[in-house]
């Protein structure tokens, strides 16, 4: 009998490697500010040996907000791809000294562990320079038998859409989640992800996910529309709950008629990596825990104020005290 | 021919794996709080396992210390051994993008590269427990040639005397040195460290060394007293350059028959580590660029608060900033 979950991630596995730069760094190396960018190992290569000294913590957007969830006292799951090498030894290490069930498959061969090279900015934004590696490689079998089964939502990120091999894991987990009748979540991960995945997402907005999260960007590129009303009113059709983050104008989430609008939470804001997976994981925890949509808005707005008040994409701090 | 460097640092390549931890948790593991114990792989294991989520950047004290040079704008170099393995790579490229010149074997077999696991406890004191790894097997081939006789100081980190490879390279060096009619310093690193060498310690001192860097424990270990001025008095006696370090008293200098003391710079702890390694820098730097006792050790004092200020045990500051 599989341990239940109130929130199973599902989510490429990745470490990220911090370092401080100008401006004048993300023009030298040639990526979009605030974007992700997918690069092959000899850019990845190329990029690290430009940036200067660095801080490696685990990271992962799924995973991240899966970590939240545990640091809000709830039972959380993650499923991602690692290797057997040093870096997916931290990355393993760290989600489950969180308290995070990890499962997933680990290969002894091929690519090594993922990496994310971030670049933080002055202005604390960072940029994404994410080489997959082994979380490339996720496939039907990393998913145990039981887990989906076990978790009241299952939340999947859309940068797994840009792996083919990734998808036939997806599908099969939404097939999962609905026999056994649980919820399903997606966050639409980046504005150029979604560029690339339009027409699949708005599918399976549509017909598969109950519970969708995005920044304004990225649902202004779902839509193809600089009108943030009119995206909202079309994403708010489409699915049961969403839930919108808008920076420091804070966050607006509806449930069928029911529309709240959550102030930021205030903090020194140092480097705004892993805001977006945070916030996820507050209102998740919420979702799970009986909370109203305002409720579970507030849980997202304070861990997303706690992640950007320091470097590094996970809370530092018990998020039960936080909220007390 | 090599280009000349202020300071050449030779000493135990090292990435640190910091935690934040109750004093409980010290307990558990069986290490005594504010020291440097030395572990064997299944120990480093067991502790890692037990640790909370970690956050990874390369540390070393010696390391540490050629970096901070380096932040104040001198010619720095490192001699360590590393493997070529992740964290390995992790290590080099941090110390390179930091400018400083690294050297030293790297091995592809046996041992990997080493780690510190480094427990911060809520007063901001670290605990470490190093597993040395391939450091464990510098030797006399690791030190390239000119290196030594193109560096104004080198500077020796007492913890290499734990490894009795490694001691045929301090004594190659120490020729070298000599020979060059150039500078020796060097850190007693630990209390516990002087407790394990104590005689071979005094003997370099009296014999070899030129410059000492220590702080109240070490030295008073070093003289097995507690009368502080006494220990202070022997080993003003025994070099050139003597610099200890006491925490929140600041420091006392002297050369001859010069006495400085130099108060802390102000800041708000947040992780000793690296405090003495930057102090070193900072000290090192004035010497090796015409300043008086009283500035090298203001320039040691202002390394010191920066790297306390924060997780990790380099800056993270342009240290030329500071100064200004």
């Amino acid at each position: 009998m599989v341990q239940p979950l109130d929130v199973l991630t599902v989510g490429n596995a990745l470490v990220d490697v911090i370092a401080r730069e100008n401006d004048e760094f993300l023009e030298l190396v040639g990526v979009v500010k605030n974007s992700m960018t997918m690069v092959d190992e000899e850019t990845a290569l190329r990029i690290y040996d430009l940036m200067g000294p660095a801080t490696e913590v685990s990271g992962g957007s799924a995973a991240n907000t899966a970590v939240g969830v545990a640091a809000f006292g709830g039972n959380a799951g993650f499923i991602g791809r690692t290797r057997d090498d040093q870096v997916g030894d931290f990355f393993r290490h760290d989600i489950e000294a969180a308290g995070v069930r990890c499962a997933g498959g680990i290969t002894t061969e091929g690519l090594a562990t993922g990496r994310s090279y971030i670049i933080v900015t002055p202005d604390a934004h960072r940029t994404m320079c994410t080489y997959l590696g082994a979380a490339n490689q996720l496939e039907v079998a990393d998913i145990p038998t039981g887990l989906v089964e076990a978790a009241a939502i299952t939340y999947i990120e859309g940068y797994l859409w840009d792996q083919p091999a990734a998808k036939d894991a997806i599908r099969e987990i939404g097939d999962r989640v609905a026999a056994a009748g649980n919820q399903f979540a997606f966050t639409l991960s980046d504005s150029f992800c979604v560029d690339r995945n339009r027409e699949e997402f708005l599918d399976l907005i549509e017909h598969r996910f109950d519970i969708v999260f995005a920044n304004e960007a990225e649902l202004c590129s779902l839509f193809q529309t600089d009108d943030f009303d009119a995206a909202f009113e079309g994403i708010r059709a489409r699915c049961d709950v969403v839930a919108v983050t808008r920076s420091e104008k804070g966050s607006i989430l509806a449930r069928g008629e029911e529309i709240v609008e959550i102030p930021a939470a205030p903090t020194d804001v140092v480097d705004t990596t892993g805001a977006g997976d945070l916030y996820a994981a507050g209102v998740l925890f919420g979702l799970t825990h009986g909370m109203s949509l305002a409720e579970s808005g507030q849980h997202g707005a304070i861990a997303a104020a706690e992640v950007i008040s320091h470097v590094g994409a996970r809370p530092v701090t018990d998020l039960r005290t936080l909220i007390a």
